[in-house]
């Protein structure tokens, strides 16, 4: 049975995805990612310094923040900076899209260096942690390559290719790919971050309105495993421009 | 094929769960939860006034604060209070106890009151948060039955039970209820919270070492769900108590 | 005598200007503004409420906010909500942003509503401000008509126009609209706001190497009055776009 | 004359004294130390550097922190992490904790070290300070022990003990050792710091309502001089435990 | 015996001590007191509101700020603002000063009004609470008189009076009135606060170097007893001038 | 024609100017300088170290704070301190400081030092910033006086002499140095800093009405030039004295 989606999308199908690279021109990484009308901008910004709890061993560290400019919303939010904190939601956030990236990152091959990425949601509506760790890769991989053009690195530190999507039970159709409409009005809400091998590097989940069961689990499972496989082509077709 | 777990248990079993109530006297609810060495005081506070979101609409609304003793861990740690802030690890602890426990309330039935759940860990040993969520839900039952005593309510709001536990991947072997030494030295680390329904509230999943298959994640929900089976029996036994 | 401006510009001449309205969807009006390759995102928020100091006096506030992504810069600035501050550099032009719209708003007919003024620097390579500026009038443009075409008022509360520009004294000479080499390697800097009247609205020059004699402030303030000519054109061609 | 004490207690008697070692495992001292209905767990933690001001002078430090679970009160307080910063109560305390365990150490024998006497008060019925200083010197001695166990100091740093108690004037008649009760209905309330050789370390003595006369101060003294000998004999009895 | 003290003062002798009524012109009570080189500016301020917990109780309340200026030290303190909190002891200072003029005052003849003291320091050279207890009384007392002739309280709320002194035992010997160079070397250090009917507002005695017996106890009450009757005597003068 | 100013003053005529070293006695340089009613401490510290962006450069750093007692003005106003951040105006104003008097100083000359300038307002009456500019050149001449006394540097790093002065349209008329009742009723408002040699440092101006006109402009400068002219006689004359 099909249910009648507010975006008029099947149950599997995702927005349109767009990658753009090159966005900016000062981050050694610089990445405008479209999940529909979510935009984010990841940079990846490369610094020839580590945390303290890392000096001096030889590895390097990937570490993430996350920002919404006041206005991406429907109605405006404080600015972070002005009411002078990150509140959690942010914090949770920026820790989900650094453990995310780090594992697909030889830290040792990458030296005692650290890689920023700063996604900063321009437009939100839905998703905006998905499409971020989506396209951080993707400014990761280019910072990686300046680094490789200018031989400051001998090897490849970043193994495979990461990707993220959110998943849903809406109105009891599991559906991928929640946008804002969807996921204000959804039972459940999962965030699944995955590698090229197939393996799971997060899962997120959340009963909103009532508990998900096991099976609704698994179909949940399934779309994101499919719609991530898309997410990986299309980081691989922005990799492959010049 | 059996591993030998540092703390010599089986793999699908639980430390030793010890649950007090009336720990504290002040607190509407009082609890003092232990799993193994693990100790989480968890009190619940009821106030008659709710957030400016909320007010007028005649429902309750039930929330948590986190917190750690300096000297609860290993080393010592700085005192949130000091340094000015709570870190991020503590706001996305508390922002899951407060959605863990919300799910088991009926808001209308509570009334314009809030409920605050503070877990305070005394002794960290691993598994914290699952701890502070199994002990929360009775110092939450406490402080209901405390408002029925006094005729404040007229409805029980409390549906079912919530408990959680966490589950991981142990030197290749799926485990339940990782304490610290486990933990440092684990693949996957997950967090399941369920109700006494089967459902599923809350999964949170991360792969430390190597991104988790799926055959993997079938067997943590499985020894989840068994143990979670066990903290339900241990609330209920604590519940009938005078 | 002319001499040779980093950006091969000859010393009256403006950057490309690009103003485009509708850049975002969500806000009552949204310009990204570009001098050159500083591009800066200005959002106009409409929200029925004053600040304290004018409730019930039936008038209106304009009010601005500035920041700039951490890696709109050449190399990467901390994050302010990180810091848990906003710098004294940004709390500066936000409030010079906010004191220049307000000059062009008759706070009476914009009735009790306060229009807050977002201005998001995407990429910086000098005058940051000036487009700041130049573009936050078009989005408080838009948003007016938002409101007008609600018929939320009754009168435009907006008069003349106001756009702003920098002027400097690079190597000895008075050129228009700084980028950033210039701007690093100038003894002068100022930024000029102006209405379409040819009245000033702000002024502040800064000698930062030598002082500026009068006849160095007569010619730069003649090049920023031209250039502000250009800019009032685009803001004009901008907005009878439909 | 005697006056009833809302405890029923005589003017110059105690509440119950209890002083329980090793109440945590992880610290390298851990004390529970409860007057009456007024709990309190003291940690020493040692860290092998010293504040900034004492580097490279080959002496040690003791210095304390003190924090009141939000529900250790009768209703509850905001949790000072949340808000941000410790009050004026909590900074005032703990720098009479540390500047009274200060008293009782040769910091040359202590060596570059510090040891931080947490004090955490898991629940409150008046005199939490006075109980602190108390339980943190049984801690400070454990992790002095600690120390010599493991041959890291040759000297021992502790010279005496150090005790404190609350008095005050309720009802016209000078008692020892307020509760809470008694404490909010007091005109004068007196904190007495004391060496075991019969010697003031701090005297804090505030009158609530109307001011002290100096015969009622002598009384007052002569109660905590009482009462500190009965406390430098509990934490002996609790030293000369195993 | 004497004992030359750095000042070259006898043991019981105050520096010389200067109020100065109407020092700055907005505050409805300005003083400048001095004793010795420690000079401190306190404003009275009344505002016809008051706490929250007093709101409709028809009771006024007195409190006080309490600063230094960077450079009113010998080296160059941080800015408190700058840091972005007020250390611990400001805190102490301004809780103190706050609760020793609260103990003149009749809050009800006062009404629902707020008169805040601010105490903030020129130049300093020991005994700063001290001196700004005895000059706020100042402030205090002409800011009542600035509402008596506005017709605004009925009734006189100030009783008696309140000033303070410091006195340490220094190289031995009980002196009064402390300043840097003798407070830097001196074994205790006690503020008292009295009223003018001879009874003890607050007294906090510290010993820094050996704790203190009850006969010097004694010997410095009656140090500050002598010393505050002069205090009075210079309150007084200063408040009959015109 | 002539207005008539509140103060009485013709149009180009300053207020009472009065400049008192050695104010306080711990700074190297303490100046209290008023204009008219305005009255501002500015104290000059050295330290021997600069700001990290120049360690080992060989050059020195000159900065400034700014801050204002809370009662300096006609209202009481929070103490910034209390409030846990400095505001725009504070920041702005104490980096126009800083840069204003960094341009008096050949910074290889001072050395590897800081001078930091404290303006701190003790009484305000309009033109604050104007007044600490002018002051604080004092303070930083004494102190680099009190440098070559004992000989820590060989050259005079100062050139040049530096003071401000604000002008406005007030009713139609250019009137020079600005009282608070002036101030506050004024179409425009200027401030400008310029050196001895005539040479401008910074320049502005704001439009609090209608927006100034070219000829405007140039007869508040001309106004500004004159009034400054008065204050570098002011300066010197001060510096004369022993």
């Amino acid at each position: 049975m099909s249910i009648a989606r507010p975006s008029g999308r099947a149950p599997g199908q995702l927005r349109e995805i767009h990658i753009e690279r090159g966005f900016t021109r000062h981050a050694e990484g610089s990445v405008l990612v479209c999940f529909g009308q979510t935009r984010v901008l990841c940079t990846a910004s490369v610094e020839n310094r580590v945390p303290a709890f890392l000096r001096g061993k030889g590895e390097g560290w990937v570490t993430a923040e996350y920002g919404m400019l006041p206005r991406a919303t429907h109605t405006r939010s404080d600015r972070e900076a002005a009411r002078g904190k990150q509140g959690g939601r942010t914090l949770e956030i920026q820790r989900l899209i650094g453990r995310s990236l780090r594992a697909c990152i030889d830290r040792g091959a990458l030296g005692e260096r650290t890689i920023t990425l700063d996604c900063d949601v321009l437009q939100a509506d839905g998703g905006t942690r998905t499409a971020a760790i989506t396209g951080a890769y993707v400014a990761l991989v280019d910072a990686v390559r300046w680094l490789q053009k200018r031989r400051e690195i001998a090897r490849d530190p970043v193994f495979g290719a990461v990707a993220a999507v959110s998943v849903g039970v809406y109105r009891g159709t599991p559906v991928l790919d929640l946008d804002y409409a969807e996921d204000s009005d959804c039972d459940t809400d999962m965030n699944v971050v995955m590698n090229d091998g197939g393996g799971f590097i997060e899962l997120q989940g959340t009963a909103e309105g009532h508990a998900f069961r096991r099976d609704e689990l698994d179909a949940l499972l399934a779309l994101a495993e499919h719609g991530i496989g898309e997410l990986f082509a299309a980081q691989q077709a922005a990799l492959a421009q010049p």
